[in-house]
């Protein structure tokens, strides 16, 4: 119960600065935070991974997953056999994104920091039992990894579909904390030689490694190989 | 309670085939679970961020935070007025590490994957109150995301310490997962137009965006231009 705590105020505009919730407010250094809908899904629609955390006999698990968003769901998927999943189906769940942007290099060791970017959403998650509601967060995860590629691959089939367990969590309760900028030294330390400033990391793609039995007429998917998602100001 | 369940068995060698303990043996695709103390230690090393679960009122939160490794300990750190790290001391835990290293694009949407590894650290956070412990501990954190450059810096003061909290995590229940390689399609797949491989990619450090008011004597940190963390094989 770190930065956040209860109450529901809807999030209905792309301004707004107060919490959805009072758990989803944030409380430390709450100037980083931000509450407004495009904050919020610009982080998500960027970064590939998120770690789901459930509660199972008082134990926390926090699990890496890819996921989609849909307007204001987010969706994740496994295998129908997966306990995360079927732990996830009406059980409290947190969602974290985050994107680590750069190293914050510093005077004072205290004053280390990263520039990053996450959202934490809280709430219930949701078994979708719609088939096409299915199959619409199926397309959403695959256009997440690549966008396009759903058009080109061959589409999942009724078995396929009846291995997969897709779990829906709203974005109503969700927050964002994000940290841009240089360091941040006490004015007395700044008179000392230490290099300071702030190393810009993101994740890069690099060649595609082709699959050695691609048939030799098929394309590669141009657009990924330069993709560096990336985006944010220093 | 995905891929984990109880009981300690202890993990003293490099080439240990056996989780630590029954909640830490992965279950879903068991080929991809490691639990050897290399494996572990290197993606631990690696990564610059985790995402630390925890339980306050029955419902679980996921925040991410630095943190470092010394030995077969985790040390997270954060203000003293951090309710996360009020949490965290004494607390069931889980910390989660992940890098993402590739998207895997198969033929059919259903074997979409992503090259990673992981580690998932189950334990009872520690509050660490030992000076030497607490000052060691805050130095590793800077040398995880810089190596070399606790000596560089100005160390904590005393007001400094008195802020910062430092809670230690045991590496005893750890385990990792990894996906390597291609795709693996269903063979009546391969005879598919469509393009089908791995786009690696990486946290890359670009250009260090110098402070403003840096002293035009100091050295710039040369090996942090060119990092490149990663090096998964593909």
């Amino acid at each position: 119960m770190d930065q956040w705590l209860v109450i529901v105020l809807r999030m209905n505009d792309s301004t707004q600065r107060r919490a959805p919730s009072d758990r989803t407010t944030v409380r430390r250094i709450p100037k980083r935070a931000h509450y407004d809908r495009k904050t919020i899904h610009d982080i998500l629609d960027e970064a590939f991974a998120c770690h789901v955390g459930f509660v199972a006999e008082g134990q926390p698990f926090v699990i890496p997953a890819v996921y989609a968003r849909i307007g204001e769901t987010l969706y994740l998927h496994g295998a129908v056999a997966s306990r995360m999943l079927k732990c996830a189906g009406g059980a409290a769940l947190c969602v974290t994104v985050t994107l680590i942007d750069g190293l914050v290099l510093a005077r004072s060791a205290f004053h280390h920091s990263m520039n990053y970017r996450s959202v934490v959403v809280l709430g219930h998650g949701q078994l979708v039992t719609d088939r096409d509601e299915t199959l619409a967060a199926l397309r959403a995860l695959i256009e997440h990894m690549a966008p396009g590629r759903s058009k080109v691959v061959r589409a999942p089939n009724d078995k396929e579909l009846a291995a997969t367990a897709v779990v829906a969590l709203s974005l109503e309760e969700a927050s964002a904390k994000v940290r841009v900028g240089p360091p941040i030294d006490d004015e007395e330390d700044f008179a000392l030689e230490c290099w300071a400033g702030v190393i810009p990391i993101a994740l890069t793609a690099s060649d595609a490694v082709v699959d050695q039995r691609v048939s030799a007429s098929a394309t590669p998917p141009r657009d990924l190989l330069a993709m560096r998602r990336s985006k944010v100001p220093l």
